[in-house]
């Protein structure tokens, strides 16, 4: 194989109640690049396109990717790559993440999979690294695994793949300002009142629980958010407004996506995520502010091949 | 029906991770209880055994429990009943809560089973708060509902049945010592960090996982509390040493039930068990501490009747 042509998908971090250890990767948005062997070692990116960000190999999260697998891989190979950003970075859909992630997909594939699901997780780790400044797992693991995961444990890292309901859909508002992840991080408390720890444990054993045994009440019962989000609606404005037109319409419940300002919604079936949509942006086309929607199925399986040879 | 007699398991509440949401059912261990349809409304201990408590229907959390709901459900006879005792008040292993649970289900019994196991629990929580001051749902829960159970919300109540594991077995050591839950409570902080609270709910999450997919590494690696344990295991002397002995010999691993003294292991399969079991007595049996044991199966069904007529 000399040439690859691979989707990388979006993804939700955080879900609620799961922050900084549930994620869900998306069907409908997402990454798509290109990877062309090269007898000459290294990486080059020659085309860039969707968002403007660096050709510094060093600096951009997924030639940082490439270079690292390469040299830890010994290739005798190097890569060349073509980035179309399907979304915007600073939504909080993983943008970073989706670029670190397919550029371990893709390079593992031309050096026949030696590396194995979580192997991929900790070199896109790297990526966010290089990136954001911080090797953060939930957002590279669900573009990797698909579908829901769980982040158990950093040291050793270890990813669960939890089971994704058939009905399950996400529909989804970026409004086009800027929420800084340094300013998304600097409003959450250091510490929490213990009983708001209880409440939340139990909502995320709920939530994974309604995953296991598609129950989607359960589901609905458990997405709540009596810690981050308090603090972070406050960066977003119209939250409170958006979640609400969510829920009327019929949503399983919506919060933030990652560190925002992307606020998503989890429904059940196609016929109630089309109205929750359209709820969201009767509630959102008064305001000032321009945004983007989308509707989608959880991405189950990962990484796509589009193309190969 | 006139008369039945009821098998009311002890439970094991918290179970590491799960601080005030978790808890499970033990086969081997609990109280046994009748119950005799009376002519005469309302209802009347007849005889207590293996400990010593009140025969005082309005503060005995078991004939509380029976008086509640006889007078909820309008009911036109009354009850008389007998305790047995199986284990220790004060143990950490649920005794009121298997007495205020036995109560619930064997009144149901003679009303046709009209409640659900949802409001048998509501009216076990009642003779929590009779025998304990508050109406707490673990151990109840899993008593009525029998496995693993979570307690997701509190208002409105919610509870989910989680599966179990078929070789899953727990050891359990109680020291002779006596541990006030108001000192159990007192030693937690108010406050805890909010990094410790995501480690905590991640750890939930696996072990959640772990039970619906029978992976015990995942349970195992799950099995972790830095949250309540650090401070509670100052009350129950040789705690360390306990669990080490139990982790040595291969157990999954080890907490404090409820809120002690007693200590559980979880363990895979029964030749593990009893080598934790003994690893366990080793290790103990140096102290000054009266104790006893026990080895289990996790008791799926819950409740049992052992004779009707």
């Amino acid at each position: 194989m000399d040439y690859l042509k691979i989707f990388s998908p979006a993804t939700v971090a955080n879900v609620s109640c799961g922050f900084d250890s549930l994620g869900f990767a998306v069907d409908a948005i997402g990454d798509e690049m290109t990877f062309t062997k090269t007898a000459k070692k290294g990486v080059k990116i020659s085309k860039i396109t969707g968002a403007d960000l660096t050709y510094n190999v060093d600096e951009n999260a997924a030639s940082a990717v490439v270079q690292k697998i390469l040299k830890e891989a010994n290739a005798n190979f190097g890569v060349e790559l073509t980035i179309h950003k399907g979304f915007s970075p600073g939504s909080g859909l993983g943008s970073s993440a989706a670029s670190a992630a397919g550029a371990a997909f893709g390079t593992n594939q031309f050096l026949g999979n030696i590396y194995s699901e979580l192997e991929l997780t900790k070199f896109a780790m790297f990526g966010e690294e290089v990136a954001c400044g911080s090797a953060i797992a939930d957002n590279v693991a669900a573009a990797i695994y698909g579908g829901f995961v769980l982040v158990r444990s950093y040291e050793p890292l270890e990813i669960v793949k939890l089971p994704v309901p058939e009905k399950l859909r996400v529909v989804a508002i970026h409004p086009q300002i800027e929420v800084k992840t340094k300013d998304a991080r600097a409003v959450l408390p250091m510490e929490i009142p213990l009983k708001d720890a209880v409440t939340q444990w139990a909502n995320v054993g709920g939530l994974i629980s309604g995953l296991y045994t598609d129950n989607y009440n359960l589901i609905s019962n458990s997405l709540v958010d009596i810690i981050v989000e308090p603090h972070r609606k406050k960066l977003i404005p119209f939250f409170d407004d958006v979640k609400q037109a969510a829920i009327n319409a019929g949503a399983l419940g919506a919060g933030i996506s990652g560190s925002g300002p992307t606020i998503f919604a989890l429904c059940k079936g196609n016929k109630i995520a089309k109205k929750v949509l359209k709820s969201i942006e009767e509630s959102y086309k008064n305001t000032e502010i321009d945004f983007t929607m989308f509707i989608s199925k959880v991405n189950s399986e990962g990484m796509k091949i589009i193309e190969s040879k």
